[in-house]
């Protein structure tokens, strides 16, 4: 086949750069840093947002959108907010064009100069803030349940499609509540509902932990988050969800009357996920032959390939693949039968592997004669022939069995790769071959932390949620530790 | 109550604008010219956004995303395009913040100028048909069928909520075909589908046209649109579906090898409708008391009060209620039942009905002895009282009925408020009296459709597709026409 991908022991880079566009999931595009995600790309983004909106509403969110623009102002009211960001801001500073005196040129009009300059939304604490002092005035507005999908920009200056683009997809939960420990409470919530989404739908397990204080959001008091792992033995955050405390409440003047009667500061939370889980889903599961999708978010679960010579051995394998996907729309089981005649069955297998599709099914004259059905699992690469009768139950309980396998597998790998040390030296020896997540114990410092991150590249992932208290020594400085943390180097 | 808006008879432009924040529609931001959509707001355009998007697949479109950038000299290449959008640009410069030198103050860093301005896009043409070129080599590569939900800016400023702000949300279709026939086609299709959206989920009657010269997207041969009545007498777009020939191929240099081997250019199709449909369902149906939403986008169909004195009757009126919104799940009626006790139930009968919820439920004891519950109609505003037997079956029957009676309400005035005339005295005699479309023969000159704008501040609304051919004399020269348009003062 011409759609050959660089094998990942060779360049595991080079396989997830081409794997991205030959599968047809994103592009670079003309803008630097922003990219285009391309149909069937979008079309596994919309199945993510889909399961999760419906998981933020179980939850008892409800969505909203807010400007797209913040002004410069509102963005340095909270101090470590824009220390945080400021660095990576696109800026409007205009709101007209012209053309130039030349007649034909397209210029800047700088008649048209904005008194307060615009900052493209790199994440909209301080716009929302800024509303919800208009939105509470008693503990009876709180709580605040909100999420928004937006776009947002960070100014990236080395780029890689969904993995770190300018511009990225994303949703963004704000929420008010009266008291800490509620606000606490939904933080850790929302962590949950992440790492149940990204195990039972993406098939990826996760680690659940915090951030160390170098790690954390831009004004967050503590910030959770979900570490995956891929395939080359690097980490990749996937979700982040932040207890904010009254950071930005008392930066925006948000006040509610308690209860009691009484003046307070609101707590807050935000927490999102973004099309960087595009990339995190691609790296654990596929494969040198391209795309492997879990079933619970292929926009085609199941392909059906024709092999015919003649128009009347079509139309009688049409006759008999409708009965199946009669019951597949039946059971929601997504489906194509792809019967275009301008490409050969053997051009059309190696689209759909290379394109994940989680199963595919063959129908020639001799499975007609014989009422069977070729029947082609992506993830493992076998082939089995299965009676008509039956199938589609078979398909059924295929597609489940697939998920649970791609997520076993996934686990399997990540368990393999997270290793206790217990000096300096196993540390480097275990980072620089196999990699993967190093158990080991930190003496607690910012200071040790950036050391080793400047001798080896790994960082502190997380602090997971379940360690086990255990007295040790930092194995770095020899300092005392109560318990391990999670390193590793990362996307 | 407290809610209390201004009628439609003293201030419908005040009316509107109190309307949408009192019903928490929308509300004003702190940047200029852009809205928050609160959550109910919101969770109507949910409603509109999933009919559409149910629609677009039908069709056989497919969702992508493209950048929110688009570079200046992308902008200019189509001459006419940047003409009509040039004047309200939100334009990119800079990358970068920095700390200013008295150590507090955020400013842009002017060291971090970018080389090539970068627009926020207005529409997507541009990007997007730039992309196309490196998806189309072959006749087989088409058609493109892509549609985008995205934010846009144009700088307005004049700004209202919903109506024109300068930000909005939007969905853009952009396809690429490979013959003019194709592509005239699909321009032709999508109206039909704005147009039945429009009349069977907003419960807006429209007529289908197409806009004159003068009136034609920036870059488009011709444009279709759907055009509504508002109660004030007032038309506004609602929909709009360019074919654009294959000035933009031309202008990205896309081209195509045809079956027969020729090189040539793509035929293209851009379509959109936006949050300004918000602006148009508020305006349409709602009445002195709030909103009135048809049931069909309504996010609750039906809210049950409960009215009680003790905690015991709220239990038995709670098992009650039970039981028919458990009927109501099965069936997909939204509902949401009231209990909260902060509130009393008068406060919420004015609250829902602000809020336009169309149909009410209210049930105290004596209900419950009777067996029966208050149904309250939003549109009509009468009440009944029905057994509690067969109620889910007539709840079912008359959210049809609602939805039925608000577009004849719509489509009635709408009739009665097309008026034919045949002299310029006429023209503006209506105009200023019952207003709404003036059908009137004109003598297909830009100059003469300037003039009378000028005279009056009507504007060709649109030439009718289904318009009867007539021979005629234009109302303001007397030069001779073949058919009457539709003017009006618009939104």
């Amino acid at each position: 086949m011409s759609k050959n991908i660089t094998k990942r022991s060779e360049d595991y880079s080079k396989w997830y750069n081409e794997l991205v566009v030959k599968a047809d999931l994103a592009e670079n595009s003309g803008v630097r840093g922003c990219m285009v995600i391309k149909p069937y790309g979008y079309a596994i983004w919309e199945k993510m947002q889909a399961e999760l909106d419906r998981m933020f509403k179980e939850t008892g969110h409800q969505n909203a959108y807010f400007p797209l623009f913040i002004p410069k102002s509102y963005f340095s009211k909270e101090a470590s907010h824009v220390d945080g960001f400021a660095k990576e801001c696109a800026v409007v500073t205009h709101y007209r064009l012209k053309t130039a005196e030349d007649g034909k040129t397209i210029e800047v009009d700088p008649e048209a100069k904005l008194e307060e300059e615009l900052i493209v939304r790199p994440t909209s604490e301080t716009i929302i803030w800024d509303t919800y002092r208009k939105w509470i005035e008693s503990y009876r507005d709180l709580p605040i349940l909100v999420n928004q999908w937006a776009n947002v920009v960070r100014w990236e200056m080395r780029t890689r499609l969904f993995l770190r683009t300018a511009e990225f997809l994303w949703q963004e939960g704000h929420t008010a509540h009266a008291t800490e420990k509620e606000a606490i409470a939904e933080a850790e919530q929302m962590l949950n509902v992440y790492a149940d989404f990204a195990e039972n739908f993406m098939a990826i397990p996760v680690v659940k932990g915090f951030k160390t204080a170098n790690e954390r959001f831009a004004g967050a008091v503590e910030t959770y988050c979900i570490e995956a792992l891929m395939q080359d033995g690097k980490a990749l955050q996937a979700g982040t969800s932040h207890f904010l405390g009254q950071n930005f409440a008392k930066a925006f003047d948000v006040k509610f009357t308690s209860q009691e009667g009484k003046q307070e500061h609101v707590w807050a939370t935000s927490w999102g996920v973004s099309t960087r889980l595009m990339g995190a889903l691609i790296m654990t599961h596929s494969d040198d032959n391209g795309l492997v999708l879990p079933p619970n978010l292929a926009p085609i679960q199941v392909v059906i390939v024709p092999i015919h010579k003649t128009d009347e051995q079509l139309e009688a394998i049409r006759e008999e693949v409708k009965k199946i996907t009669d019951r597949f729309k039946k059971l929601n089981i997504s489906f194509k039968f792809d019967d275009r005649t301008s490409f050969k069955p053997g051009w059309k297998f190696a689209e759909y592997e290379l394109k994940g599709v989680p199963v595919r099914l063959a129908v020639g004259p001799k499975d007609l004669e014989n009422g069977t059905f070729e029947v082609a699992r992506r993830d493992t690469l076998t082939k089995e022939t299965i009676s008509k009768e039956g199938i589609v139950e078979y398909i059924q309980d295929l597609l489940e069995e697939i998920q649970a396998t791609l997520f076993k597998k996934a686990f399997d790998y990540r368990e393999a790769h997270i290793t206790e040390v217990n000096s300096f030296d196993e540390f480097k020896e275990v980072l620089e071959g196999k990699g993967g997540f190093i158990s080991a114990h930190w003496d607690g410092t910012t200071e040790t932390e950036e050391k080793i991150k400047d001798l080896t590249k790994a960082t502190i992932r997380c602090i997971p949620i379940d360690r086990v208290e255990e007295d040790g020594v930092c194995v770095l400085t020899g300092k005392p530790s109560k318990g391990r943390v999670l390193f590793a180097k990362a996307y």
